[in-house]
């Protein structure tokens, strides 16, 4: 369907080391490669939301730790280059598990192997991450597969958990590209994921690219289409899955959840399994970012020649709130789809995961 | 609190018969009054919606008609004037309600005493739609009072059913506006209403002209702040409301209704009479206007420097879908607050409040 380098929102060149990730703050109206050379840029390019999505938030992080310990492999500067990636998104458990994953790799290492081993630990986590992403898709359309529908499959997603968010595939959207390249008749409904508009400018742009067929609608719309009978399913991504089964995503998912459920259609969250939080007992101790108001009060787009421009909706001096993400309690939530298999969204259905994986109950490997 | 005359969404000249509205399209960044001196300007302003609200839009279309057979009032006029006007909304049912009473006081008369009677006829209308929005907030000032809340009443809204969706003091935000007059803390989480949000545009205006603490969020961000315990109670208004108890309103509106009840919060929906359709058996035989899909994929602001702009936010060739209204069933509402009284929303409370009323199973008054 597609080629691989085309379509990856983090690329690497073996030759130099450069770095390069999509600005996605500039689309749909620009598509910009930028170079990630400084453990600023890194910070930046996290915290000001060029890179977006737990999954590829997580690959950043481990590219910007091999980079900032390039010249420096003290612990030391490996506590603080860590401390600061750490620092710039607090909701998205991938980035923690990301930056753990590093220093699992690095700590135990003599100062001259690290550089070396922080590269290639990256690299690898880039690959599984796409290895991670396709096998969540195949798992995701045999569910697709066994819903029954008239002449058009139609799916609502919310956000974007397509490739950008990852860095090929997606999470949510991989099982919909899959589907579409078997044949199958999808059409999907991007609600556009206020303020942020992540669904109207990443994943209908990544759907219309893929020439999959999209329809944009206000994230109002949602449970009006649902009770309209114009949705079979809803897939969506997540930022952070507790032990039980709550799923911490992009705010406004919750409402489709119980919107869903009030209309009986099935309700997918698809994730890596590095999404889950197993020390995370229930939704509840899951940290909400809260952003800038000025997401709420102010807008970026193009006027009628292209020119980029953002502008101002409310009036001067208007006070606004803006979590950016809720949690979608376990029992709205179908079940839950991951490159390990689908699982039941509770305890006992995560338990089963976690047995699979062999990793005992405090989280770690034991195998 | 305030004038009558200062916040009157549509005034009019005793001397000259002069009316005018405010042009809401231009809220919250300018308030231009625009004098409707023709049929067509009637027409335009319902349906560009520079007056919106089911209460206000029936009042202007009683104007309408005035204004239209002033120099022909006869029968043919009047059906073909009501009948342009009548096709300028088709969900509200104030408007076919407002034309009902204007034909019922017109069609009886010898042509001569036609313009004046439905001059009359319009402006006993507004002032009906006046004391009926202050009775709305009495009685929802009594429902405020028994809520029991920690320092501040946290109420939400939805969309715009203040002032400038009625004549003065709103059907949602009557209670609102009494509450503050009368000492109690409250602030209100206005959620914006993509995609023409006028929760931001007009509720935050309005809120913050009176001097009532509020804080615009998304609409995506409203489940999340009832999971936090940051909503004490909901009132919304309504386009129309079926015999049953199904609530027609703003798209998004149904979304609220679930996430309130499954946080065991109250959800009031505060309506006059008129907007409710005794023809209408359930909330599936009321129509959604769906609108023209720009409104999602374009919005207009303030540049920096105050100056009107309108901007693309999706990509070319984006599709979008724009259906303006959701209906929130029955049993998910708390209860009617009406200018007659509270009402439980079902058939026996409607029933009620027909008794009340003295109206027979047809929708026609019997007294």
């Amino acid at each position: 369907m597609f080629s691989s380098d085309d379509l990856s929102s983090l690329r690497w060149d073996a030759v130099s080391g450069a770095v390069e990730i999509i600005d996605q703050t500039l689309l749909p109206h620009t598509l910009r490669w930028v170079h990630l050379d400084s453990l600023e840029a890194y910070c930046h390019a996290i915290s000001a939301m060029q890179v977006r999505g737990a999954p590829l938030i997580g690959v950043t992080a481990a590219f910007g730790l091999a980079h900032a310990i390039a010249g420096d492999p003290s612990d030391h500067n490996l506590e603080l280059a860590s401390a600061r990636l750490l620092a710039t998104r607090p909701t998205a458990v991938n980035l923690r598990w990301a930056l753990e994953e590093m220093a699992r790799e690095l700590q135990p290492r003599p100062l001259k192997q690290r550089a070396d081993a922080a590269r290639k630990r990256a690299i690898a986590l880039r690959e599984a991450d796409i290895d991670s992403c396709s096998a969540i898709g195949d798992n995701g359309l045999a569910l697709l597969r066994a819903i029954s529908y008239r002449d058009t499959l139609n799916i609502m997603t919310h956000c974007n958990a397509g490739w950008l968010a990852t860095i090929q595939w997606g999470t949510a959207l991989a099982p919909i590209y899959k589907a579409h390249a078997a044949g199958l008749p999808v059409h999907v409904w991007v609600s556009e994921t206020r303020p942020r508009n992540q669904g109207m400018n990443l994943t209908a742009w990544e759907l219309q690219r893929a020439g999959v067929p999209c329809t944009v609608v206000a994230d109002n719309s949602c449970g009006q289409l649902m009770r309209a009978g114009e949705v079979d399913c809803i897939i969506v991504g997540s930022d952070r899955t507790a032990a039980n089964g709550d799923v911490c995503n992009k705010i406004g998912t919750y409402l489709k959840a119980l919107a869903a459920a009030d209309n009986n259609i099935p309700f997918y969250v698809a994730l890596p399994e590095s999404t889950i939080d197993w020390r995370c007992a229930d939704g509840g101790g899951i940290p909400i970012e809260e952003r800038d108001p000025l997401e709420v009060l102010a807008i970026a787009g193009v006027d009628a020649a292209g020119q980029g421009l953002e502008i101002n909706l409310a009036a001067a001096a208007t006070s606004a709130a803006n979590p950016a993400f809720d949690v979608t309690p376990a029992r709205l939530v179908t079940s839950l789809v991951t490159e390990y298999g689908v699982f039941a969204a509770d305890s006992a259905g995560l338990a089963r995961l976690k047995e699979q994986l062999g990793i005992a109950g405090d989280g770690e490997n034991i195998g």
